[in-house]
């Protein structure tokens, strides 16, 4: 079992490594080695297996075709250019997110064997004029350039597994939180700084109401519905391959109760509303009311209650005292 | 007012040109110019203004660059790989109906002012995990790679439109009957040559049962849908401007009642019934419930019974006796 993780150098990309290193198997088989690429060389990682780092650019082809090869059986594809990035620099984003998907894919069909594609899609693709709760069968209206890029790649993975040339899956994922490093300039941001600083002992700003409701899942259970969606049989996915990945919708009050039952009454004082008008009237275009019936049928999962993402926040990812 | 119709020297691009030859104007101005282009040069037609016809391929973005220039104010673009085509070759699919629809954005993105483009997709987008009726917010969930070429198309006319770089609208066109012309090796001729061919005095073989029902709108229905929809004003258009082109659902029987309403018993004795189950696995997948409630709201329209369908193969198309 060759495993890539293009991406490999992400915050998703590293944990979904040390969490196959953890278990040391993939669709029940032994690993036998894994490639890390990203842009730039990704941090190596410990494993009981041969682990590669390369410098990989997916928008050049030679360089996509240089590091899936014949024995790559399986590859997790979460490089992207982000949300705000691709809306600020559209030919970057069309550049990776476009080019860089069919670079890829045109690589798989090019191979003797057919791997599988583990393509990370985003719930970005929904937006505009559709009813809630968002159903598998919605139409996807991303209302960004970076959810138009992902809902392209949901159509060109579902028609090269079609015709054969990829086994692919594609899994949209929610807000990540609670998500781990420092706060950045995405609109988003708030969502994991407002848990993150005050469990650190440092002051938060909240942008929005108590009552802002998002849909959300852990960073561990997105790795673990990742290796989940590459296990899936090619037989089970049906006739749509790619699919909602589950999560929970919260309101910031119920993600800050949550946080205050895990970690004491300290925390929540260190939160400093203070409202943003351009953070609002981005984020509450958002949607957040979804039902991912055939992921969780297909037996991926989200958080059971948010506590769930705070503990995971505290185990996994906060810095030592 | 300069209009350049792409797939100029098709059946519905020639009939779309004879059209706007008979009004004269288009969203309220005098036309100044009409180039038809095509991968072959078209058949020029008779119009009280200029009328040019240019070979241009698609797929090759000098020529894109070439015939749309910064005079032009609306494109029709209706030049595709049709669906067994770009089941058949795959490359040549995605060459035409992907990276086509990408050099025209990319030209119109790169002009001094935004033309107006009119994109033609197909209701082949849809097959798959679907609910009926198939909304105008049911997700493209196409089973061809046509179906995901125009798919992707919708996607990229909706964001070129949302940034700014053109003012894109798209139609999603039903099976078009009847269609003029001679039978072809696509599944769905026998839609339009079992009306077309026994009008004209000729046997015609009908491979499905006579409850088979699809989704249709006439040639005529179609033009003139194509310029309601080159006129919608951009702010009417919402957030997604990709919508289903209004048609009628019939099964075979009421076609050929309609037929035989409007000419006659004679004709329906020309119908040859054969099953052909190959014919029969392909159609069946086929969609026929839809319910084009957007485009119905912005003036398009469909077929008012067969009989329309009909009378216009009968006056605007039968070759004379």
């Amino acid at each position: 079992m060759n495993i890539l993780i293009l991406g490999g150098g992400g915050f998703i990309g590293q944990k979904l490594a040390r969490k196959l290193a953890e278990t040391g198997t993939l669709r029940g088989k032994a690993i036998d080695r894994l490639v890390l690429a990203d842009i730039a060389a990704p941090a190596p990682i410990d494993a009981p297996f041969p682990v590669e780092t390369r410098t990989t650019d997916i928008t050049d082809r030679a360089s996509v075709d240089a590091v899936i090869d014949p024995q790559t059986d399986v590859i997790f594809h979460l490089a992207a250019v982000v949300s705000s990035h691709a809306e600020a620099e559209f030919d970057t984003g069309m550049a990776v997110n476009l080019t860089g998907v069919l670079n890829v894919l045109d690589r798989c069909r090019a191979l003797p064997a057919t791997p599988v594609l583990v393509f990370t899609s985003s719930l970005a693709v929904f937006g505009g004029e559709v009813p809630d709760p968002i159903e598998d069968w919605t139409i996807p209206n991303p209302q960004t350039s970076y959810g138009t890029q992902k809902a392209i790649g949901e159509l060109l993975v579902n028609d090269y597994s079609r015709r054969g040339f990829v086994d692919g899956r594609g899994f949209r994922l929610p807000t990540i939180a609670v998500r781990p490093g420092k706060p950045n300039r995405a609109a988003s941001s708030f969502m994991s700084s407002i848990i993150r600083e005050p469990l650190n002992g440092v002051e938060a700003v909240c942008p929005v109401d108590p009552d802002f409701k998002h849909y959300y899942l852990s960073p561990r259970r997105c790795v673990e519905n990742l290796i989940r969606g590459a296990e899936i049989a090619a037989e089970d996915l049906g006739m749509n391959r790619c699919m909602s990945m589950p999560g929970q919708t919260l309101s910031i009050r119920q993600m800050i109760d949550a946080m205050t039952a895990v970690a004491g009454p300290e925390p929540a004082k260190l939160i400093r509303w203070e409202e943003q008008p351009e953070i609002g009237a981005i984020v509450s275009g958002w949607r957040y009311d979804y039902n991912p019936a055939k992921a969780l049928a297909l037996g991926l999962i989200a958080d059971d209650g948010f506590e769930e993402n705070v503990r995971f926040y505290i185990k996994d990812d906060m810095p030592a005292a």
